[in-house]
């Protein structure tokens, strides 16, 4: 678990879109961002004040998260002087990037001396069991995609700030590193050992309320060859009493696999079930949420009433509509 | 890989069933044994030359095996008696067991001052790809199960012994450590990183001669809550021509899980075959084997032509009946 609140590092990011970690973060949990710290020369701004890491203690931030994708993959001496600075001024240090920050000696030394923490999201931290397969209490939603990248993320923090807005429980669970960096908790799923990938969800997502939902982060697609056995491992670890579809219409192959076409949505709708009621034989599928994002507003309205009449499930683009009418759909389940 | 022929160590095994990977090995690649090791006491057998680590070495034995359970999970001191005077003789050492060899301080250090290698099959010691789904030539056949531990590895075994019996090109691929140490090559799949699995069956299975046919050891089932992600890697990875279904018939409940009835036959072979289709289109499901072992001759004898009819496919116990006729089925393919 990573203390909050958090001072978001952008460092000397070459453009805003390397700054989209920070941007999530302050997007979906700005309760917990205290400001940003940037360095000469950086071309992302995610509209929070300014801070001295000095000023960013005062107001209270006790985690410096690098907020930014680095350039050639390694932790720059630039980046260094300021990661060294914040562990001296009692900050632990954050951090999803491949080059981990427990790789780096000097940021190990200073850390140990200072006592502070270095937290790698990337890597596990927690001996997760092997799935059980028991019933547990309270519900789960799970985002499933025809294909990776396709919004389950966005999908699922949207569809938790929408319940929480109705006065329902919620608790968005995280299984990818963008996620647990804007909750600070969660499961790095595609870094976990094979054999405890649906224990390490079932970990994630324990007994509740019987009127709490865990909406959980999907990952992959169970269409996706390269990822699919991440995506199966978290619709039966998941459990989960209700799918949400998750498309992006404009895909001309899935991402990485050019001689791969997208499945339909009704395919995936299909098999996510099937699959699902293996754990759960409740399990229902309660709505869509399509990306359309490469759409116009026009395009995009049109194509989810499109796809709303064919499935008969709500369909909203969670960017554009919102996600009221899948919180909806949950509560109504 | 590990270097063969095998010293076969069966240690103080308390019983019979505990040498069950020692006996493997013997029975499926008995060229690569050139005789048993045991100590006191020793309760199994498994038919080979009782000799001494010297009289191995000079009829050629370049590692010795760990061929038994241990146990309470721990290197016993008594074994590592042994153990260091096999690395002092000159052998490499080989293991499956969970006490990795490499996590004894005193082996390491003797492994080092001898140059001999430790081999956990355990762990990974590969850094696997991220799978492409490129279409790879050659063939390849994968064995799916209504559950673990039904059978899958010996089914695979069998049908590698019967194809090279036809005079058919045929490699068994491991894809568990008991399979491993048979063969001296695999991967560890539980062992994998999640995002590596089908990768790593992809690094398993290379290209090959058009008619040169890879006999992939499945692990887990689609159905089987815990495991299921790793055996969807394994199809999709895998990239199979042809599926062979394998059952055990008596079985209350999948293993480990209580609650939960095992699958039909159809159900694996309609779930199975579907999402082979996906990294395969051209896949096809050529046979059922049954593990009969808890049936007698008359009983599995009906069993096997029930199925046999039931689904149209060629269905034996290979263990009975061989796999002749499921090779003949992958050979008509």
């Amino acid at each position: 678990m990573i203390q909050t609140p958090y001072l978001l590092f952008l460092g000397d990011a070459p453009d805003a879109l390397s700054g989209k970690v920070a941007q999530g973060i302050k997007d979906w949990r700005p309760e917990n961002c205290v400001g940003q710290i940037r360095m000469e020369g950086c071309k992302a701004d995610i509209g929070l004040a300014d801070l001295t890491l000095e000023e960013a203690k005062a107001r209270g931030a006790k985690t410096l998260v690098i907020g930014v994708a680095n350039r050639g993959g390694k932790i720059s001496q630039a980046w260094k002087k300021v990661l060294v600075a914040a562990l001296e001024e009692g900050f632990d240090l954050a951090s999803g990037l491949h080059n981990l920050l427990r790789d780096e000696k000097d940021l190990v030394a200073v850390a140990e001396a200072t006592g502070q923490v270095l937290h790698d999201v990337r890597v596990p931290e927690v001996e997760y069991p092997i799935a059980t397969g028991e019933k547990r209490r309270g519900k789960r939603v799970l985002a499933v995609g025809t294909d990776c990248s396709v919004g389950k993320m966005y999908t699922a923090l949207a569809l938790d700030a929408a319940m929480r807005d109705m006065g329902q429980k919620s608790t968005f669970r995280a299984t990818g590193q963008t996620g647990i960096l804007i909750t600070g908790d969660g499961v790095p799923l595609d870094a976990v050992v094979a054999d405890f990938m649906a224990g390490s969800i079932e970990w994630l997502t324990p007994d509740n309320d019987p009127d709490h939902w865990d909406i959980i982060e999907g990952q992959g697609s169970l269409f996706h060859v390269s990822f699919s056995g991440v995506s199966l491992a978290l619709v039966h670890g998941g459990q989960p009493d209700a799918l949400i579809l998750c498309h992006e219409p404009t895909r001309s192959h899935m991402r990485g696999l050019p001689g791969y076409k997208l499945p339909s949505i009704e395919a995936v709708r299909d098999l996510s079930l099937q699959l699902a009621q293996v754990a759960n034989p409740a399990c229902r599928v309660v709505g869509v949420s399509i990306n359309t994002q490469h759409m116009g507003e026009e395009e995009a309205t049109r194509y989810c009433a499109e796809v709303e009449a064919r499935l008969g499930l709500p369909t909203v683009d969670p960017f554009r509509h919102g996600a009221a009418r899948l919180a909806e759909a949950l509560v109504a389940l």
